[in-house]
């Protein structure tokens, strides 16, 4: 018996064929090409039916992960970089291809959490958050084993958490923690900075302002440049408060680093664990793992992969 | 049929005798005296023979609000004002008096927002969060009707939230939500104020400093004393941030304010609303109501019912 793993990014699409135990046994990767609205729902049910209905084919269930909300009351989804994604029932087109086969949909962070859990870093866990940094921030909650939605499917927008005031006009588009700690905000502090430092003669001047990125800056981390150094010393604030917030709100088993930024930044997490020591709640903070993701760029595929399996064995 | 709900405060303890329906029809409140450890182990048996064995006695269920942590596998309790209890194994103590009525135990904190849902603001709802905002701060955090508990029950340690950088030493005691905001903290922030302000000549100079408490704060606040407004303004920006923390986090339904401090403070809901609008995860702030406590003082009482009630419908 196997199950299907689709992870939809913003720009491509991962399908991966495994097993219940968790073994991937094929993958795919398809750019969506600018692909819109129906289209790259057309996209996902061609490739369902290719695996699916091929001869003797053993797939018994379906998970997709994708980057948005998804509703579960109607099944609709909402993918900011998907246009004509706002409500898109995208769980209806594809049981209407599907069949007897049992289908779950459930948003990136969700299942990357899940993912880990099932075969990552949080095996065992039923407390457990994954904090996905990378252009924006998100978590994927894991309470008692189950995903934290909120009333209306959209708990886990940690990227909002204030974290400094007074409140600036800046956060407006993305919140406090995300306008600072995301990979996006790694380099627009560095080009804050860069602009007001006009006596700097550092390795990230080779750069015109708005070409750089959080990779350059982690580079020049590497070479002790003193403005990357700020900016990562000021990460490694933040990051350690909000995690801290997590830990004194959530009491969890463990804190699970992903996403592009973790990445690089997983050098930082004992001083992020550091940092966040100072803040949160003192019993807690004792009770919890810091690591790094078990399935790196992978964690989102194998949760979609577990809520396949899960639906199973549900019904 | 009648349940008993007990609310165990740091100073006093009160027991109910409630409906089914959720009528109060007695209530007894018993200072504790300074009574240590096993007295107010005593005290609570004592009382629970009294309502539940005396003739013709309708009692069916027990369910019992206390003030720290109650940690669910082992039925022991933590509760830091009561000497003695660190670990105290109160679950086992009544067990052995109550036979084979059902006895549940839960932190003051659940037992708030299970009493709201039960009989006060939160009826109807399955994702609400009771901010209690007293000498302390801390929550009770309802999750699809489930109260969050965290790996090791200490889960809702709100008042130790990281709300504004750099980290400072004065937050070691209580966290730095709580040091600014509670009402221990409305307290020391005047107080703080009042020393460095030598030209200050306003209503709180009547006031031995160490002798201000948060309600003197909030009466001067009503003669537009120049040092309370400036208090209360900071803390209506620290509730604002907290509350949109657990907003963009938990996508609840409703926040509900309890506490002494709120109290004087429901006036100062809608301030507090508009700057967690500022601050939270746009959608799920339009997706929450702000509301004052339903059951002021009795929530958790009503709590330690409902936990009793729920008991019965187990089993």
């Amino acid at each position: 018996m196997s199950i299907i793993g689709i992870d939809l990014g913003g720009t491509k699409l991962a399908i991966a064929i495994l097993s219940e135990s968790g073994k991937m046994l094929s993958k795919e990767v398809i750019a969506l090409d600018n692909r819109k609205g129906n289209e790259v729902g057309g996209l996902i049910i061609e490739l369902i039916k290719k695996y699916t209905f091929s001869e003797g084919s053993p797939i018994q269930s379906i998970g997709v992960s994708m980057p948005g909300i998804s509703r579960k009351k109607t099944g609709t989804v909402w993918a900011p970089n998907i246009a004509g994604w706002e409500d898109y029932p995208l769980l209806k087109e594809i049981k209407q291809v599907a069949g007897a086969i049992p289908v779950s949909i459930d948003s990136d962070r969700a299942c990357a959490i899940l993912g880990e859990q099932w075969q990552g870093n949080a095996r065992g866990c039923k407390d457990a958050i994954y904090l996905a940094v990378g252009t924006g921030i998100g978590a994927g909650i894991l309470i008692d084993g189950i995903i934290l939605r909120g009333a209306h499917d959209i708990a886990g927008a940690v990227g909002w958490m204030a974290l400094h005031k007074p409140y600036q006009k800046k956060y407006i588009p993305c919140g406090c923690f995300e306008y600072y700690a995301s990979g996006e905000g790694i380099a627009k502090l560095t080009r804050e900075i860069l602009q007001e430092e006009s006596a700097y003669r550092g390795v990230l001047r080779e750069y015109a302002p708005e070409k750089i990125t959080a990779h350059h800056v982690f580079a020049a981390f590497e070479e002790n440049d003193p403005v990357a150094l700020q900016v990562i010393q000021e990460c490694i604030e933040y990051w350690g408060m909000a995690v801290a917030n997590l830990i004194s709100v959530f009491n969890p088993e463990k804190i699970i680093f992903g996403g592009g930024v973790f990445g690089p930044a997983i050098k930082f997490i004992p001083s992020i664990k550091a940092e966040a020591a100072k803040w949160a709640q003192p019993i807690s903070v004792t009770q919890v793992n810091f690591e790094q993701s078990g399935l790196p760029g992978e964690a989102s595929i194998y949760g979609a992969g577990f809520l396949a399996l899960k639906n199973i064995h549900r019904t």
